[in-house]
């Protein structure tokens, strides 16, 4: 998003609203990033699209030594800034498209929720392998091709069936969120893991979580991830040579 | 399928029928294998699920010292020994289930359409990975997840979509044949991908074909795979360590 949704007043409103309540980031997506996440205790964290920065201080409480948190929205910055600071955690506004301007060197690199909306994957994974350590994991959630592959973003459900169209067509979608346009890239999932082998990572593991039965009885709509899910979550290690 | 239905007259016959003309194997499936192939100069294959052997000659033509066909069902290892068979070609007529009996080192492991009929897929992926040389390479294509994803084991098309159920739930399905019943297994794309990788071997690409315009003017049912893919194909590599 070059021109961050995340800016527009009454969309961050809406989205910090939304945040409140357990919701399927909380009860099927971060559950999944956590159980993939490795060992970290003296290890240095940058986290591409960090919002307003909630697991800044989870990294550092599982032993963390550093933590960059990186997002395009002012508003984001901000609000991480203000509410989830302290020592070892840097905030830096910056958009994603523009990581080749950051050096430094990491050992995790973890993105959240955040990659569909990027155009140019081969050069985001390019520059994260370049601010990676040699053995460095890059960890990342998006969602999953299933949902991004129909013209009009999602797909539809029918009774317990799930449709959607155009998979093999890659590019741009536009759906709407809060009434705002958000525009994402759908690509397949061959291509997702192809550009990250081409780029220099092994692919460690892919999740494509599936709701417990306590988080079904938490948020009823989970239910639907029965029939196709909503994330997928990538492990990949850059490569030692 | 431990009782090949293969074996089953009528069916055999439906399916060489099947074979005469053009299909999806010929202008999808086949091609995007074709594209992956490794060079075949001086190297040693084994054909995982030969069927009549109608690939043998074409390894030979590539390059290839050796060609060994394994296939369970006696109508086509007896039909591929008759049309297919020559100098450096070689038929054994095993279960895949049953690879643990078969010693020998192999450079390309081939199977095309198989593997999402064998129930025990990490068993199947030791034992390719014990028969290949370091560095060889699985090259396979299977039924790609949406397909196999719902009970009846296909989905269903409404206008330009594709509707599916019961993706994460992994196991046995059952659809029909020329009327005949058979048993696949689904498994999510993730659960293949993470299979692979934990049996030692680095995944190099995988595709999921998209037919090209000719092909499309060729056999007009093609335009389903715009909509989602038929075929998964996944190469991998041996580890050399």
């Amino acid at each position: 998003m070059s021109r961050n949704v995340f800016d527009n007043p009454s969309f961050f409103s809406k989205y910090m609203e939304l945040r409140k309540d357990y919701n399927h980031n909380d009860l099927l997506e971060h559950p999944g990033m956590c159980s993939l996440l490795p060992a970290l205790k003296g290890k240095s964290v940058i986290d591409l699209g960090c919002g307003y920065g909630s697991y800044a201080h989870e990294f550092l409480d599982r032993g963390a030594s550093s933590y960059l948190g990186i997002d395009s929205s002012e508003n984001m910055i901000r609000r991480a800034m203000e509410d989830n600071g302290g020592e070892g955690i840097e905030y830096l506004r910056l958009n994603l498209d523009d990581l080749s301007s950051l050096s430094g060197s990491f050992d995790l690199a973890y993105s959240s929720l955040v990659f569909h909306y990027i155009e140019d994957f081969d050069r985001l994974l390019k520059n994260i392998n370049r601010l990676l350590n040699p053995g460095g994991i890059l960890l990342f959630s998006q969602m999953h091709p299933f949902v991004t592959a129909s013209p009009s973003y999602n797909g539809y459900f029918e009774g317990d069936y799930f449709a959607f169209t155009s998979y093999p067509e890659e590019g741009r979608r536009e759906g709407r969120w809060f009434k705002e346009k958000v525009v994402s890239y759908h690509r397949r999932l061959s291509s997702i893991i192809n550009s990250i082998s081409n780029n220099g990572f092994f692919i460690e593991r892919i999740l494509e979580p599936v709701p417990s039965d306590d988080a079904i009885r938490e948020l009823p709509s989970l239910e639907k991830d029965l029939v196709r899910p909503t994330f997928l979550i990538v492990r990949a290690r850059k490569d030692y040579s």
